[in-house]
């Protein structure tokens, strides 16, 4: 893999490829393995067992660079390959943005799933994600991308403010309030037993 | 057309339809016919000549609302359709944003064209616009899409800083640096002549 991790100020274009899996001269390839969700999966055995096994990668995301300034986007693709750990979905970590009143905007390209959402002021919402759909959260959600098929990866497309940083600290902590289990065949939204108020 | 006209503030989701280009429950229509586009074709005479016989549409915006404020994503699909007015290939108006340093992100599902753009320090920048081609209008680059097939919409999702704003006036009284023709069939990137420095 070709890394420029060049930062562009000029105007560019890129392609996205959903067949691969990819875009064009990505600037970063972030990697997240089983390994880097510890606590964040309601079976805590479940994920003991699958991490002997295996240090799997449950998620990939390309970026393109730009100034981290007020006014700009960053953006890039996001892929969430499937499994459970347990009855649990593979998902990826969830975050806040640092800046919290930045939004996010997703293009759903590949696969079916949902964005698991929450605020501090104590809402929740889950989106359905699935080819073509567009899914915007607003600044203040924390959000998390969930993978439902058993076959097929969930690829989106993302861009958001460019100075938004991300705040990965309080969902480790706390995790979200909201999980989705597989439950007879089908995705169940339920409470999360270990969720910290 | 159904039009909430409402301002959204919790996440949302919808869906797009390449084939029937349209988004789900848009917030706003707005349709671009040809007598709001005086003086920014070269072709003076061919102009008026073609507003004579008809006011063709040139192109149309689907929206979504958010609240316009820093942070939010404003976003939506916009259809350039085919046509030239004499050489001259049917463009949107084109325009900075008023908050000169916001960026803009596209996302190109259907048709083939350039996103032509241009900055107040005298640089200028033409991108190819095809299906799967995300295209990034940087902070300070007014932008202008541009339909070069002659039996295809150019269609694009796009998202931008919701408190961005519009300048449609440095365009309207100046024009772009280059426009694009056809030239013996082919799409051709020229000086403008009625630019004015």
């Amino acid at each position: 893999m070709k890394m420029n991790k060049r930062i562009k100020i000029n105007p560019f274009a890129y392609k996205v490829d959903p067949i691969n899996e990819t875009i064009s001269n990505p600037d970063t390839h972030i990697i997240r393995k089983l390994s880097s969700m510890k606590g964040q999966y309601a079976d805590t055995k479940s994920y003991e067992e699958m991490l002997l096994k295996e240090d799997r990668i449950l998620y990939e995301v390309y970026e393109k660079l730009v100034p981290e300034i007020e006014g700009g986007l960053l953006q890039g693709m996001s892929i969430v390959h499937p499994g459970k750990v347990g009855r649990e979905y593979f998902m990826t970590k969830g975050h806040f943005h640092l800046i919290l009143d930045t939004a996010e905007f997703y293009y759903c390209i590949k696969g079916n799933g949902y964005m698991m959402m929450e605020n501090p002021e104590g809402g929740w919402a889950a989106e359905e994600l699935s080819p073509d759909t567009v899914l915007y959260v607003p600044g203040r959600w924390a959000h998390r991308s969930i993978n439902i098929k058993a076959d097929e990866d969930l690829v989106t497309i993302f861009a958001y403010p460019a100075n938004a940083g991300h705040d990965y600290a309080t969902i480790e902590t706390r995790g979200f309030r909201k999980l989705v289990f597989e439950e007879n065949g089908k995705p169940e939204i339920m409470d999360n037993p270990k969720w910290i108020e």
